[in-house]
């Protein structure tokens, strides 16, 4: 019984272990067409910025370390075709462009997203570059020691491009965003995303919005400025192109296997394709807004791992579910920490809820202990029944904590009036004695019973 | 209309604050046996140790304060009877010994707990102390001031003793714990509560265990050491006595009002006691366990500032309730931070569960990012549906963030195999790919589906 895997950064890494978890007899083999697998491509906006000196640590596992545990890892080797009625895999090897036929009594589909690269003139420039593989963070080093650049032009307001954005602050490159919608952060809602804004403004993050990217212009090879739709020219000796990610499907479609409505793979809670069988998992497939019921394609890390396990386990003959997501997600620019979960206001009306929403500045200790540091935190519930419907945080303390509430809370189906009641953790160190969230929990349950908060 | 609340520390002021602004028109008088009113008494071990400079600090709110909101608030009295079916409660004036008669509409009962004095021999000696409340901390100053004391015995090794004997430690008071129980922290579990144990002895504090308190002694009427009832006897020229906290109750069960099984004031959800129009809140109050179903009594100032708060709306003619608790609790001591919600194994078995657990040593953010701390989890489900029992968690690391993600899903009332699909925040500052609390909950679900994990 062979299970094959097609790709092995984090949903395939985490299927592999997995699955000789579950039955060790298992044959497993891993093709994967980097160098590498099992890295944490999370973690790469923070060895350019030199937070961790040494890229290689951001590698979990080698191959030789799968080969310990029996799981065969083959990288440089990229899948180009799927036979499903034959259970086939065309494999080729990308030294020598030859191919080999494999077979499998099972696949899982872990091809992940690929960087979107705007078919504009200049991408090729040198200079120019994307942040979404291992392998590119030698091409970064390699930009940042020849072209020495002094300012940094990032295409795309998303959590990489922030992430970039302090990262180039601290390399001392002086840095533009250009974003095409008209505000940053639009899954946050405005007044949210606008406290970030604020932050980049003051850290002199010049921020170019309502503003796409028509070309680039370079002289001798290298990249010299970024011409938008509008047509302002901003001069820039470092391009990164982070505009968005697209899940890596091209496989599995000419193979016939089903997308969603999202574009990304179709699969049940066994992570299981409309081919029995076949598994797909991370960033190449879809899943579920747990709040909302529809389909949605979230190509996050976390997310991956846990859809890794599930596939994994099914693939080896288990029978777990992943039930879907709430969107939760978080990061870090500037000292501001920034997170949600669920939906939020905007996009909870856009469902078909009626949301009431309360927001609160309040410190993230008792107010009187040392270190105590502000966040600023929405809570959103529905108006008919008071069930939770999302929340945003952002501020530079415990971001983290709070959001991991509202995502369990949300996970529990509980409503604001539970939430008010909540048993958190109090002593003067951790928390005001009542937590912001059940605050905010409690504001929201006054509204909805008509008393004063 | 009058609202008369006894005691203003926690509960009682959180109930004057909400019954205020539930209803305005309320004429709302507080008594208060001490000089201060709404002041955080889980501060005092902070203030003692020099982490807070200024103990005015845990002053969160003056007399004048509430004045202004038209709450009356009067200091150094105290309730000495109470009449129900007249609805009148006797006051006494603590400078004068005068005493007044004050009629009320409704009664919240807020009279908090009081420190349990052992009555042996020499516990009147200067150099023994309480920390309960805020006039304790003058007791405190001046006993370090006079005495400059150089070995403290703390006898009892609760929360307070230990956050003391952090605080004595940063004053370079040496310090033995003393406790009658043959292990500290009797609500964990004794592998948990063993690590605390471990960085306690690191920290040289001593601790003699499964001995009490047999009396002290002293010369020129100062403490000169503590003697056990094994008779050891242990050199102190500081001691305090940190045994625990009763409910102060005697108002109440002289006026005839019903106390549960724990002793504390027994209440409903409205927070009201067996007489109509009589609430009772804080730590002079029962409340249940929401995991074992059983009367608990759990006097913590965040549970009382939520009862206080439920009180407040009811006695204003609102119908807010009080759920009750899942027994969360948080320290901190010598940088490790020690957390517990729900049951422990041990409690889950004696009321009648199943329990199965798992114990794992992770970090609290991604392995390769910097900063990252270490944390033990444990956490506890009932074999039967694998329904969450409860957690603990000890470590330098998050220790808040992870019990609250477990308090919160024990208020969702969750499986393991609800939390271990739970959609948590990840980015490497904050989280490893996949927390702590999903590991744990994974684990425990595999070893139910009986898979490898």
């Amino acid at each position: 019984m062979r299970i094959v895997i097609i790709g092995g950064v984090a949903a395939g890494a985490k299927a592999a272990a997995k699955a000789k978890r579950v039955d060790p007899a298992l044959e497993i083999i891993v093709f994967q067409d980097e160098s590498e697998v099992a890295y944490s491509a999370c973690g790469l906006p923070y060895a350019i910025g030199g937070t961790i000196k040494d890229p290689n640590r951001l590698v979990i596992r080698k191959p030789e370390a799968f080969a310990k545990d029996g799981i065969q890892v083959l990288t440089g080797r990229r899948a180009v075709a799927l036979d499903t009625a034959g259970r086939e895999v065309t494999v080729r090897h990308l030294d020598d462009r030859r191919e080999a036929v494999v077979a499998y009594d099972r696949l899982i589909i872990a091809t992940g997203a690929l960087p979107i690269v705007p078919q504009v003139e200049g991408v090729g420039l040198d200079g120019v570059l994307t942040l979404r593989k291992f392998g590119d963070l030698a091409r970064f080093a390699s930009v940042l020691d020849r072209l020495r650049p002094k300012r940094a032009v990032i295409v795309g307001a998303g959590y990489i491009g922030m992430e970039l954005a302090e990262a180039f602050h601290g390399l001392n490159i002086e840095t533009a965003i250009v974003e095409k919608f008209p505000r940053i952060l639009p899954k946050f809602d405005p007044e949210m995303a606008g406290l970030v804004h604020e932050r980049l403004a003051e850290r002199k993050v010049e921020l170019v919005l309502g503003d796409g990217l028509s070309g680039l212009e370079g002289a001798n090879g290298r990249v010299g400025a970024v011409v938008t739709e509008s047509g302002r020219t901003l001069p820039a000796d470092l391009v990164v192109l982070a505009i968005g990610v697209r899940p890596n499907v091209e496989l599995a479609q000419a193979a016939g296997l089903a997308l969603g409505k999202t574009g990304a793979i179709a699969v049940d809670a066994r992570m299981e394709t409309n081919v029995p069988g076949i598994f797909a998992a991370g960033d190449c497939a879809e899943t579920v807004d747990r709040v909302s019921g529809q389909p949605v394609w979230l190509p996050l890390g976390d997310i991956a791992n846990l859809q890794g396990r599930v596939a994994g386990e099914n693939a080896a003959g288990g029978d777990a579910r992943f039930p879907g997501v709430f969107g939760t997600a978080i990061f870090k620019t500037f000292d501001l920490n920034v997170a949600m979960t669920g939906l939020s206001e905007q996009s909870a009306r856009a469902h078909g809820f009626d949301p009431i929403s309360v927001l609160m500045k309040r410190g993230d200790r008792a107010r009187y202990y040392p270190g105590g540091l502000e966040l600023n935190l929405k809570l959103i519930a529905d108006r008919r029944d008071g069930r939770l419907l999302g929340a945003q945080v952002i501020g530079e303390g415990k971001a983290d904590k709070m959001i991991d509430i509202a995502a369990t809370a949300l996970l529990g189906n509980l409503t604001c009036r539970d939430l008010e009641n909540a048993d958190l953790a109090y002593s003067p160190p951790f928390s005001p004695v009542l937590s912001p969230m059940i605050m905010a929990a409690g504001a929201l349950s006054s509204r909805l019973a008509g008393v004063a908060d």
